[in-house]
Order: structure tokens, then C-alpha cells, then sequence
């Protein structure tokens, strides 16, 4: 195991020992999975978003997870209002822009998002990223598009976005990319079955907020974030892949929930480029 | 097989070449099974209700699905305005009046609805359908009550739902029945443990969506959501309906996730009368 | 098995053949467990949160049951106009205050809700119910805190509360505590798992309200209730705990859906104090 990846390991202990609470106002889609994800590495979730509570359940959380996945008027207004109230507080903000790209609703709503809130790490795929890159992108829904995938290199994108945001971007895909715009991280962990499984990308999000919820190195958090749920893809191939999709959703907590630096340090290829 | 069934059962294949992205404006309480379900067939869900973007949504996505399980004053807007974008484009809808007889509300809604919007595939209980087709029928909640079930010829109220409004009728029940007024259906797979999970009636009309947007013919689109989610409730059953019906809903994601030609026709017990 | 668990046991086979209709007002991010855990009990589960229908829908069920998990001005109002229908309709309204005490709207909600309904059942963690009892309460999010566990003795927080409001209180945790201010059953089941799977507690407070639909005594409807999961929580502990928790979360709808009065009656834990 490498220096790097041993630092990122023992973030596992680390987030089960502080136990943070992560603030998500995020989609009705994927909320329960991004509530057990959050449980099961070891922090505690809140799910909030009327505007009344927003910035007083931020105010008391160690991370603020915003996914825009079933954005609605009343909703966007609580994120900004929290993600606002995070900054002020020094409360780290994770973004995960689903579907930019795919409506001029989510374009726009993604656009004031990083105007108006300093966003501390944005969680997305090629074709969301790429969109907010200013590159071509031909998002077609949730899910990157095939085009994007093949006509773009995904670290050059992650580097960009992150130049431009002045974030660190967690670009996932079949190889993940963490850039900060000048350090980039590769993870090869995963399988091709997560895209099976709806939410997996915003439960990636859910571990990012987890980690930086417990360690103040962001770039770590992002890395240790992606790479977990990589390694947790993999595992749950091995116990369930052959069951179908719903026994491997399942197996995918149960991956999370088990795992520990053992486990971690083993698994994880983490690149430093 | 039958030639009849022989032509439904290339739908399988067809669904996962060419993975439709499918339009849900649907309820709260099941989204995450029907997402779910959408991509173990091979098609690619996108849940989107804010007005702002719905009709953007619609115009970009292969088939609609409306779903009143949780309906409330600004879902019920996006959702007759994606149906006329929808009808606009010539892209299929799919509507599945959840407790339609239940409420006033649902009732109005449900009337609105079928008045605004060409709907191409109607997906209900014995009690919904009964109740738009204007016959007696005395809905108890979200389940189809006894009894109706009792009282009434599912095939001849299908089919008369089918000639009032001009649609596809998909009445699932312990006998599933397709109809459009003139050709009917019959399809007697299943399994009645799918009344102990909560969503299959959703999830089958999710699927209906799936097949509609992968298959101009949506009479056969129809048959092949219904009969995929009878033989998957069979399927499941075989595999974990001893564990209990935690296990057994997830199987069924399972069994449909790895549902392909060979099984469909194995199974399949489809009828034309 | 005593006089008293002898009672409760058959409210097992009571729920099971009266099927009631239950209606809930409750959270986004666990509602699909609700319907699956009143499903599993053998009562009828609906979601119906508009206000132009909420009355009538509650009017039609058994029970209604109330949560605050992810509460929004909207759903407010309907909670509270469903709550005095049931009132009036002498129905059974069952209460769980997410979060009471983390955030001043939680605080203002609960406090109008407990104003404006009366309620039948209140059913928390110690620092809901402290906080409600007006003793110091340290909430962080929607879990009880530490401090609180260590600083407060459940049995004389459930009292006092009951005695202040005028209701039953089922106050769970490591002992579950069922008072009304005079009489005062405790229960042991659980197991220390429960806490890793998001909505336990929102689990518990449905399984109360199948019983409560089930059952006048409301009191021993909720010791049923509390003693279902507690049991559920051990057996789901034996057949899947080691898997991890996505395993043990649905091995927790399975031991309740094959709960029967044998099962019940052999692990139950129940004293009267």
C-alpha cells in the first residue's frame, strides 16, 4: 500500500469515530439508499429542506450534501439558503449536479448554485462535469452519454472544471478522477454493474459529504469517497452480481457497512498522477 | 411458444438495445423501485415534476408515466403538461391512476387527466378501472377491494374501460387483462405474494413504460410489461418467497434484471381470445 | 408467557385478519419502508399528503399516523387538518416528532401539532421525548444523543411525559418504555443493529399505527407495535446480521411479515411494572 493510500485508509476509522452529521437536501428518488450509505461508513444523516429548518439544520451538521436530482422551486431555495449558511460557517459543501445538461431548468439551477454558494467539492460524471466544463456534453437524462464518453478524456475534464469552478471536482466513470486543477487523483475501482442501480452516483456524493464531514483535507475526503464506493461495487459483484440488481444493491451496503481499513487498504488503486 | 407470444418475447431484447429513456412523474413512496425496475429491463429512468422542466424532460424521453400515488396540486400541473408535450410529439403515455375512487381529488385528477391528455396505455387495479369505466366500484385505499373483485368480470370491465376512453387498458389482477376495446388479452401469470410488496402495481406500469418506449405497437408493449412482472413475481417467489417479502422484493428486481428471451418464452402464459 | 404477553400476541392475529387501512402523513426518506412494514404486519398502508384530500382519505382508514421526518409547510397543514378529522371521527392519530428539538420549526411544528390534534400515541427516542417533556435535551439530528441516553432515565422521561400530554408514549431505545402516565410496560426485545438502518423508529411508530387500527386498547397496541420490531431487530440480527446492514434491513421486513403469535409469544419480552 502507498503512503497516499495508507493516509486515505485510515479516513475509515476516522469517520467511524466521529460519527458526523451530514445535512442532505437531495432527491426523493435516491434519499433512503443516501440515508443507509451515510450509516452504514459510519456518519449520521439528515435529510432537510424546508427553508424554515435549512440553515439551522446546516448550522449544526459537520457537511452539506446538494443534489439536484428532483430539484423543485421550493428546494433549490433551501440549498442555496444552506449551502450560504455552510459557507459562512465553514461547513464543507458537496454539489452533485444531476443531470446538467439535460434541461434548461437543471443548467440554470446549476448555475446560481455556483454563483451563489462556494461549492467545496462537485460529484458528477463525464457528461454533467463536461456541461459545466463549458465542453460539448449531450447529456441525455441522468446518465452520461455514450458519446461523451468516448469523444472526451475524463481527466482533462475534471482538471478544467476544477480550474474553472476553483473546486475539487470527483468526476466517477469507469476510471475515476479527483482534481483539485493542479493535483490529480485516479481511482480504478468499481464495476460496470453500479450503472445498474439508480443512485449509486448520489450515493457516491453521500460518501464524499461523510468523509468530509470528518476530515478537513477535502481532496482526501473526495478520494476516499469515490474510492470506497468502487471498492464496494466490487465486493458486491463477487457476493451478489450473479443474484441480479436488487441483491446487488443490497450488497453494495452491506459492503459499505462492513468495510474497514483491512478491507480498504487492500482494494483500493488509487493513483497519483 | 405461440407466434403471438413469439412476437412479445422479442421485446425483451429490443427494450435492452435500445435503453428508451423513460419520463416518470410519479409518487414518492415506490420511485425508488420504479427507477430501479426501469434499468433491470434495460431501459433508463429520469424522474423530473417541477414545471419548469417537465415538458423539457418529456420532449427528450421515449415514453411518459404518470402516476397519482402521491399526487398533490403542483406534481398534478407538470404532469398535464408533460402528457400534452408528450401527445404534442407523438411519444406514449402511460398512466396509472393510483386509488383512482378513493378520494374526491384523485377522482377529479384522475378526470382532468384522461380530459387534457391522450393517454395511450391506462394501468390500474380492478377498483381504478372499474371506477373510470363508471361501473359501481367501492376502492378501499390503493388496493383493489374484494368486493369488486368479487363482483365484477375483469375482462368485461376492461374492455369496457378500453371503448370509453379510446385506449389500452392494462387490468392487472390474479388474471391480468389487456385490452383496446376490440382485441383482448389474457395473461395468467403471477404470484399472489406481489400484493404483500408495496409498488408492483407501479413498477408493472413502469414497465409497460419501458416496453412503449422501445415499441411502436403498444398493445404488445402492454402485454410484455404485464407478463415480465407475472413471471418475475413467480420467479421471485421460487427464489425467496419462504425468506419473506423484504427477500421477495427484491427478487423480483432481480428476476426482471436477468429476465431474457429464453425465460420469457419459457414462462410466458399469454392468451388472445 | 404471561397473562399480559398472552394479550398482546394476539393482536398479531388481529391485525392480520382485520387488514386495516392505515393512512400516513409521513417522510421521504423512509415511507417506502412504512408501506412495506404495514404490508408486512398485515395492515393496508396510504400515502396521501395533499390537503384536498388528506381529510378524506383519513376518514376512510383506521389509523393515521404523523411524521415529521422531512415536514414542509405544505404537509404541515395536511397533517394537522387529517389529525382533528381523525379526532373527530375518534380514529387513532399516532405521532413521531423526528427530530423534535434540533431545529426551532421541528420545535414549533411538534408544539402546534401537539396543541392542535390530540393525539393518541407519541412515539420517539429518549431525546424527542425528553425534549417534548420539557427536560434538557441535547438532540443532534434525528438520533438521541448520547448525553441524553446517559443523563436521563427513560422510564421517568416516558411518565412524565404521558402525564403532561394526556397520551400514551412509546419511548424507544435500548429498553423500550410504553407509559400513559400510570401504568408502565417496559420491553426488551431489540438489538443494537436497528440503529444502523435509517427509519427504524419511523418503522415502529407504522407497525404501532397497523395495531392502533386493529385494536381499541391503544396501550397495548403499542406495546405491540414496539415489541414487533424489538423482535424483528433479533431475528433479522440471527439470519442476516453478519451480511451487513443493507442484509439486515431487509431481513427485518421479512421476520415481520412471517411474525405469527408462536414467534411473538416465544420472544417477546414484555413487563409490567
Amino acid at each position: 500500500m502507498s503512503g497516499y493510500t495508507k493516509q486515505i485508509t485510515s479516513l475509515i476509522t476516522e469517520v467511524r469515530n466521529k460519527k458526523p452529521l451530514i445535512h442532505n437536501i437531495t432527491n426523493y428518488v435516491t434519499v433512503n439508499d443516501c440515508a443507509n450509505i451515510i450509516l452504514a461508513i459510519g456518519a449520521s444523516p439528515i435529510m432537510a429542506d424546508d427553508i424554515n429548518e435549512a440553515g439551522d439544520i446546516t448550522s449544526i451538521s459537520s457537511a452539506l450534501v446538494i443534489n439536484i436530482g428532483t430539484l423543485n422551486k421550493r428546494t433549490v431555495e433551501s440549498m442555496i439558503l444552506s449551502g450560504k449558511k455552510a459557507n459562512e460557517k465553514g461547513i464543507p459543501v458537496i454539489f452533485d449536479p444531476v443531470g446538467a445538461g439535460a434541461s434548461k431548468l437543471r443548467n440554470e439551477v446549476t448555475k446560481t448554485i455556483l454563483d451563489e454558494v462556494k461549492i467545496n467539492v462537485l460529484r458528477g460524471n463525464l457528461s454533467e462535469i463536461a456541461y459545466i466544463a463549458g465542453l460539448n456534453a449531450t447529456t441525455k437524462g441522468v446518465d452520461a452519454s455514450e458519446a461523451d464518453i468516448e469523444s472526451n478524456d475524463s481527466t482533462a475534464v475534471a482538471k478544467k472544471a476544477a480550474v474553472k469552478l476553483g473546486c475539487i471536482v470527483a468526476l466517477t466513470g469507469a476510471v475515476d478522477v479527483i482534481s483539485d486543477g493542479k493535483n490529480l487523483v485516479t481511482i480504478s475501482n468499481g464495476h460496470k454493474m453500479l450503472s445498474d442501480v439508480t443512485g449509486t452516483g448520489c450515493m457516491t456524493t453521500a460518501l464524499v459529504g461523510s468523509f468530509c464531514g470528518a476530515e478537513r483535507d477535502y481532496f482526501k475526503a473526495a478520494v476516499a469517497g469515490v474510492a470506497v464506493m468502487g471498492i464496494a461495487g466490487e465486493l458486491a459483484y463477487e457476493a451478489a452480481g450473479h443474484k441480479g440488481t436488487g441483491s446487488y444493491h443490497i450488497a453494495i451496503i452491506d459492503s459499505i457497512s462492513k468495510m474497514d481499513e483491512n478491507i480498504f487498504g487492500e482494494k483500493a488503486r488509487i493513483n497519483e498522477n
